[in-house]
């Protein structure tokens, strides 16, 4: 199968898409927006995208596509801790660093470390936490270091020589894989967290207790939610449509009548899947 | 007064900056939280973070640091349109460009025009589309072009050669204004697109049905929401916090007696004004 992912080549994306798809060609884009068209016009079976607090993408944007595009559904979720690791060439001399490139929140989200261990290197700004570790390994010769992932490590053969340089141990970023079929993915060798649904939603008019009105649909039946995200669709208007996750797996005829319940309230539902989240590897 | 805002210089943060605060003193900051803690120790009066679609941060960060810091209220929230122009040296001999500089997302939202009309000029991602411009700016003898905006081609002396190169007219970026104190902020020269407020709600457990409760507080009311967003309090369990926005003024006891009837339900809101929301150019 070819997989898309959002590049480039060793983003925290490709972390995320190398451990959910080991064995199939994964194929970088330049943005989520072409993510979703490979996936859209077939040239990829699948991709993977940023759903929440990537340092990559703005995620939003992800959500946008999704209600843009009712054909493309969700087959997975995955949640990464995010780690930043400091890394060097070979050749370097480490008491001689002289220069530390990286993504400018990946260097903010470092800030204590670097701060404390090398205050007077000058820290300097690249376009991703990539880019940076393939810039340094193309100047051996000069003593800089990268803040990046174990993935660009092993891409440009760089040595890490501090690991989980990041400042605050609780931040993680969601990545969901996206597809037109109704693949049933699974896989066996990463920790399975649970089960969840992906629910876009519309309503009929800006009218107050709308949303209220939804979650009751829920509410009674005890389908607990465990994220919503109201997304406006124009500027200054008040047309919004949601984003809800719904816990657990669906199997019994209680979860779709919920559904069918939306429909007759004239809610406009479009049902991305009922799907498996799993924990992915820092 | 002193203002932060999320840098750097030129940064799309500091164009709405100076937009709200035209004649006073603004202080870049390299990331989200810095800008609280300038606030949060008094070093400066307010900070201007984005809060939503941003191409400079990650703006759930905004979210987590309005939940951390209780003593941080929002003052004013502001909607500005992403616009990017192309823009060179005056140099510059515009036949003969030769490489177009920018943010990876600022490339990727103006891609169709520059594929359609600088389809052979390599594309170089840059930190920000600030600095993008600034490299422009310093290299006169080459024929570079930058993807940024208005304030980076003043700032820098750039000349416009092409305006709203960028794919969407509807993409915008929402900014707030963040205080301990309760400056009554207002703006007599931006036009004002409403009232609303913001809240911080964090449920006393985890159980289905305690968001709906929640919003049936507001839904009899007449109380309609703009906006809402649940974020994660720690990875994988389910701990969670909601930002939301109620639209208009709050003159009435009735919008407080809300507020009131959410804390007898052992519900904990943390009310982050009511504000004014403006209009700004791009």
């Amino acid at each position: 199968m070819k997989i898309a992912f959002l590049g480039p080549h060793a983003s925290f994306t490709q972390l995320a898409a190398a451990q959910l798809f080991p064995d199939e060609e994964l194929l970088p884009q330049v943005n989520i927006l072409d993510c979703f068209i490979a996936v859209e016009n077939g040239s990829v079976d699948m991709a993977v995208v940023p759903l929440e607090n990537s340092i990559e993408g703005t995620v939003s944007m992800t959500l946008d596509y999704l209600y843009k595009t009712p054909d493309i559904k969700i087959m997975a979720e995955a949640v990464m801790p995010i780690a930043h690791h400091l890394m060097v060439h070979p050749h370097c001399v480490v008491e001689k660093i002289e220069k530390i490139y990286s993504h400018p929140q990946a260097l903010a989200q470092s800030f204590h470390f670097l701060d404390t261990n090398y205050r007077n290197v000058i820290k300097q700004d690249y376009s991703s936490t990539a880019a940076a570790a393939k810039h340094v390994s193309e100047n051996p010769d000069r003593n800089l270091a990268a803040v990046a992932n174990t993935f660009a490590a092993n891409l440009y053969n760089l040595k890490i020589i501090e690991r989980n340089i990041q400042d605050f141990e609780q931040n993680h970023t969601r990545f969901i894989v996206i597809s037109k079929q109704s693949h049933d993915y699974s896989h066996k060798n990463l920790t399975l967290l649970g089960k969840k649904s992906g629910l876009l939603i519309t309503l009929p008019e800006d009218h107050a207790g709308g949303l209220h009105q939804v979650l009751s649909v829920f509410a009674w039946r005890k389908m607990n939610l465990s994220k919503i995200e109201s997304r406006t669709l124009k500027t200054g208007l008040g047309k919004y449509f949601f984003f809800i996750n719904v816990v657990g797996k669906w199997e019994s005829t209680v979860q779709y009548n919920a559904l069918e319940e939306l429909k007759t309230l004239q809610i406009k539902v479009d049902f991305l899947g009922n799907y498996s989240e799993f924990l992915l590897n820092s």
